[in-house]
């Protein structure tokens, strides 16, 4: 048995997700395991073709909820087929910028998709296959989108009204309440309050796992 | 209530179906009603895009027989949201070159997906939505991939091998006897002989509903 463990960093547009990513990843590969990193959805050339049709922008073609749904379990099958478990069976640690936790906020709360409609696609797609710890870094919206706008265009998701975001973060709450594998990280602190809380968060992961000598 | 129709052409490559859809346009055209024609995967620009990459050989990338499924559904959302239910609701009628049926066949019967895996998916994207009436274009896979052969070039998923092919033709004649609107059409008979079959099926149709002055 491989020790090597699928890590992901969830939240809402400017949580500090890629600043998270960031410190985890040097923290892992500070202990000499190999590491590959995703985003989602994308990470593959596939994936990558599947998000530019999800974030496009269609103008006058309304984008069905159904259809960004599908597209995002799309991308996941290629990203966990070619390049999540091969990683973790050749002993590689995984971290995913986004995954499944993903869907289940945004779709599922942001556009209020019954999550009985989203449960049958997270059979087809994964299998049962989850993440070892998820890092949701929790901000509020308003909070989050003045973080995020100040960082230039948003796209076609990223342009939904604050009600979206507010169902959307109250759904990672809920969602994260019944994940004994998920960690809340209280994003609007201040930022050396934040990355400690993170290093404790991973540190606590690593210990109970002993999957990497310490 | 609007008297207009969703007709859908069905059947393996070299099954005759461009002939047949013509063939059912002019008819339909000659009795004064408006269609509209689609075929899948794609008819919008959002589903034409999913069509790419669906089609696309992503050569070392193993296309996962999941994602292959959800962006099929993935654009049917797309062209049934934006295109078949619109046109109909303005009385006009719709004219298809594969629809569900295509689905349920390659994917359930040649890619050997449960057809429970499948269930929920066309449970999301169409919540009930039918066909009036499918025209099943049935041939020999043998016969029929020489035809699309002698055509040029084959996609990712014509390229499959005959085994493929069979299993998806006998799916489809077992949806067919399931499906109290589908007509199967013997595709290998001289061609006035299955053009006839197709006038025949559908001025059966057309009596029976009494949807079009005669």
């Amino acid at each position: 048995m491989s020790s090597a463990k699928f890590v992901v960093i969830e939240g809402l547009e400017g949580a500090g997700k890629s600043s998270a990513v960031s410190l985890v990843k040097h923290a892992i590969e500070a202990t000499g395991a190999s590491l590959v990193s995703t985003r989602e959805p994308g990470g593959t050339p596939m994936a990558e073709a599947i998000r530019e049709c999800v974030k496009h922008n269609w103008r006058d073609e309304q984008v069905t909820v159904q259809t960004e749904l599908l597209l995002m379990y799309a991308a996941r099958s290629q990203l966990v087929h070619n390049v999540i478990k091969p990683a973790l069976e050749q002993g590689k640690w995984v971290l995913a910028d986004r995954h499944d936790m993903s869907s289940r906020a945004y779709q599922g709360g942001g556009r209020q998709i019954d999550e009985h409609l989203i449960e049958p696609l997270r059979d087809i797609t994964l299998q049962g296959f989850s993440p070892d710890l998820t890092l949701y870094m929790d901000v509020e919206p308003a909070v989050g989108l003045a973080r995020a706008r100040g960082r230039g265009a948003l796209d076609r998701i990223e342009l939904e009204d604050i009600s979206f975001f507010e169902r959307t973060r109250e759904r990672y709450l809920l969602l994260c309440q019944q994940d004994p594998n998920a960690v809340v990280i209280n994003s609007m602190q201040p930022i050396e309050k934040v990355h400690q809380d993170i290093r404790q968060a991973l540190q606590l992961f690593l210990d109970k796992h002993a999957c990497i000598p310490g």
